[in-house]
């Protein structure tokens, strides 16, 4: 059963229920029936999948620790759902959640995902929380609680089990370390990363928004609409065989990538990734520029054009995700953008994008988006709230009432980075030969190659180069990551070591010394120098 | 009369002379004859144009200041010519400056300027010096003193005098800076870098490392050879125009922008620039990229290749002025890589290149060769000094005795940067409705494009995005500087204020808050914030 008729089969379940859909939420679902998305693109603000996620940490994960809200209050009063309902303007905004009705007119403003919220007015949250799983925090739900205004009648509270949801999601490896289940959201191991230049797939870090959609590469095509000359072509799987394969080692790296540092000088709202947010693949499929060109675009005319990616994966309101990057990028025979089939010579996994995926090597992971269904040359970047309102970059003295995301530049390329992978923070290190073996691994976007990664274990008073390992074969430009090791001498009698690692690259661009300078309130881009402290143990 | 002439005509002023001739330079110059170059530049290092002058200050800079070395020590023993032309290897390697001899065999390793020195080993070192003239400073006499053995005997003395290579230096707007004389180095004065989106002819800062050379549009021709293959294609001015004209604005900045900067965390060799050495024109020419292609440059077979620009400029061994690029930058259709003949609408002025030069935008300014005589296609970088000992990168902890040129990377991009203009630090400035207006540049290499200039007043406690004044119509990628300018409110009672800035590229990379962790023996890729106190005045 499929996300969109699991979210309308409960519309079917009563008589009121039907009623309490919002109004919003039912044309939306309407227009996309018409195939009129562009409406619903534009005039639609969706949550951020990992919005809330920044206020949970990694105690908060298991289920046996986090307070329900929406448990009966006898000290409040009763609402009908009908009279909930009404309640679904900015001025009067009440929401339920099982037992409890919430005038939350107050805190719309400040919702960090924006007007999606709006789709809830009147009605129960709990089937945008079953897509957005990582609002189910004990800080949301007691945030919640503060709004309440009193209890639903018994005989209008529903099940909104998201059990069906998420039924299908894909087998995972242990191994990952999960910071969401539902989005499934997991880094990899930090020594795994290092062991592998190429990361094993099933270790590969997985960042989803939604549900995995269920899709078959014998029966999925993707289709290419040119606006503005009405053109539209459909590719089968097999189709894209006329096209040159090609494959192209490139790390996706998350740009929330090491928020949970940037975390430590001030909040910021996300997955609060450590450094595992990173991965490393050869990607085999046809370039992107080639299915273009065959498509009839111009070359010479991508001045202020985008091309939008569209999954299949899909949110409450039956919105998929999408999100586009400039036409000149799509076109650039240097940046090796593919539409891909395969990683590390087999099939997409679920988790990353069966049967097919973009990818835009150097740029956000975001821009990689799995389970292509579209591709839509326009004059506009995509309209979607992924787009529109996150992987933007602010200085640290923006806050959510004054960032501007509509003047603010999209992000499609990653500024250095760098990081000690092996050992951890607190790790206990045996010395052997006098020395203790340090390895990590350093990136940079936009086709940067990593010329330098220096370490310091006196806290920036001297800097001993690293000895890398680099793509063997890289195409024109650098896409992958860049691994480095280093034996450090540790003196007798030293039991605590402290790491200092940075990385230069080809633009002989650094990284900053600290995350202060570069806090931002969705906490991505956080590339200051990777500080780790270990203990040695002399054998 | 050219360099070689006069060179060389020096070597017939007398019957002993011809002895002093360094064989060594003797060889080359019959070498050159022979335009058997390619030993020469492979077995031949030459000094640095820049080496010494780091250790010059401003003060330092009028003549009247400088205590000449070189004078008569009675207590010292006397030589003749002959007896120290016998001095001449690296195991006793002694040197004749006016009356002076010394014995600088110990010198030798530290030389900045590497195995150069050897070519003036038992000869007068002063017309080496008359080209390289930054060695000219107190602090060099000083040193050079401390290995003073004797004295010249009188018959042997010669006159050595400079003034005839530098006579036809073209006129200088009285208000660049002046860095250093012979040659000319120079800065924009930094209140007129932001007077103007595009600087003015006669104030863009200019680089020079020999005298300029004297060439006619009319009779200069450029070559092109492409090495293995055996081509060579010859172009005169006229000839160019078979290919498109293009115009591209791009700035130039010199890879020792701000070295003043890094000088204050510990010395480093070369000029003393402040924020002067950049200034942005608009350059008209045709593309290197049609050039090659007509040549028959095969453009799927780049890897590993590189193209040598040479200019007419020559040092003291007759050695012209020479450096590389990567092949795949050089026919990159969106590097833009041009062969200029025109700056902001009219010829090149002789200090910028006249009649041609290469114009590399994004990369260091070095890279775009003025007076350009030919193009080699090679499987190796440029051979010269100029390339191979200079404009690479180091971290901060690698010394003249332990950096190996031969394995570090050359520059061929910059880092992201920028500088507060107007006002210079020590400034007084009138507070003018309350507020006082700051101005200033900010750039970054590789074709980025600056998205934001962070101002703080309050030494990072909080930022202020300034307002971007960028190229109206860039080309594919971003070659120009951008402009900032920022009205900042003054607090009645302030007198002091300080000023940091940073700024933020396209890739998203930043601008590292201190000097002291990019520090590098050569001062060059200095992109720390700028920080700036003045003071104000209420009316």
């Amino acid at each position: 059963m499929s996300l969109k008729t699991l979210l309308f089969r409960g519309s079917l379940k009563g008589n009121k229920f039907i009623n309490f859909v919002p109004i919003v939420a039912r044309n939306q679902y309407e227009r996309r029936q018409n195939n009129t998305r562009k409406l619903l693109g534009t005039t639609s603000a969706f949550i951020f999948s990992s919005v809330a996620v920044g206020l949970a940490n990694e105690k908060n994960k298991s289920k046996e620790e986090i307070i329900e809200a929406g448990t009966k209050r006898p000290d409040l009063p009763t609402y009908r759902a009908e009279e909930v309902s009404k309640h679904d303007s900015k001025s009067s905004f009440w929401v339920i959640y099982k037992n409890g009705v919430y005038d939350v007119t107050s805190f719309l403003p400040s919702h960090p995902g924006g007007e999606q919220i709006l789709n809830a007015g009147g009605f129960s949250i709990e089937p945008f929380w079953n897509v957005y799983g990582m609002h189910k925090t004990a800080e949301i739900y007691t945030l919640l609680e503060s709004y309440r205004i009193g209890n639903l009648h018994d005989e209008d509270v529903m099940d909104h089990s998201d059990h069906e949801l998420w039924v299908k999601e894909p087998y995972r490896d242990k191994r990952l370390i999960v910071k969401t289940a539902k989005p499934f959201n997991a880094e990899i191991p930090p020594k795994e990363q290092v062991e592998h230049f190429d990361t094993p797939n099933e270790l590969f870090y997985v960042r989803q928004h939604m549900p995995v959609p269920e899709l078959d590469e014998k029966t999925h095509s993707f289709k290419i609409y040119v606006k503005g000359v009405n053109k539209q072509f459909e590719f089968s799987l097999s189709e894209l065989d006329r096209f040159p394969r090609v494959s192209i080692r490139a790390a996706l790296m998350c740009a929330g990538n090491r928020r949970s540092e940037m975390n430590k000088v001030k909040p910021v709202k996300g997955l609060n990734w450590a450094g595992g947010a990173i991965s490393n693949a050869v990607w085999t499929g046809v370039r992107l520029r080639d299915v273009l060109i065959h498509c009839g675009v111009d070359l010479e005319d991508t001045e202020g054009k985008h091309v939008i990616f569209t999954g299949a994966d899909m949110d409450a309101t039956g919105m998929n995700f999408s999100t586009s990057i400039p036409l000149h990028q799509a076109v650039d025979p240097r940046a090796d953008i593919l539409i891909a089939t395969h990683m590390n010579g087999v099939p997409l996994p679920p988790d990353h994008g069966y049967p097919l995926r973009a990818i835009v090597p150097g740029a956000p992971a975001v821009r990689s988006v799995k389970w292509l269904e579209s591709i839509t040359i326009s004059r506009d970047e995509s309209p979607s709230h992924w787009h529109q309102k996150d992987y933007r970059g602010f200085n640290p003295s923006k806050t959510w009432e004054t960032a501007d995301f509509s003047t603010a530049p999209p992000v499609y390329s990653l500024p250095v980075t760098s990081a000690l992978c092996d050992p951890v923070d607190g790790d206990t290190v045996n010395v052997k030969g006098g020395c203790v073996t340090l390895k990590g691994y350093a990136y940079s976007g936009g086709g940067a190659k990593i010329l330098r990664v220096d370490v310091s274990m006196d806290q920036g008073q001297s800097w001993i180069e690293a000895e890398l390992k680099s793509d063997p074969a890289p195409p024109r430009q650098h896409y992958s990551w860049t691994l480095w090791m280093l034996n450090v001498p540790v003196k007798r009698g030293d039991t605590k070591m402290e790491v200092w690692v940075k990385a230069t690259d080809s633009n002989f661009n650094t990284q900053p010394e600290k995350f202060d300078d570069i806090w931002n309130i969705r906490g991505i881009l956080g590339n200051a120098y990777h500080k780790v402290k270990f203990n040695v143990k002399h054998n």
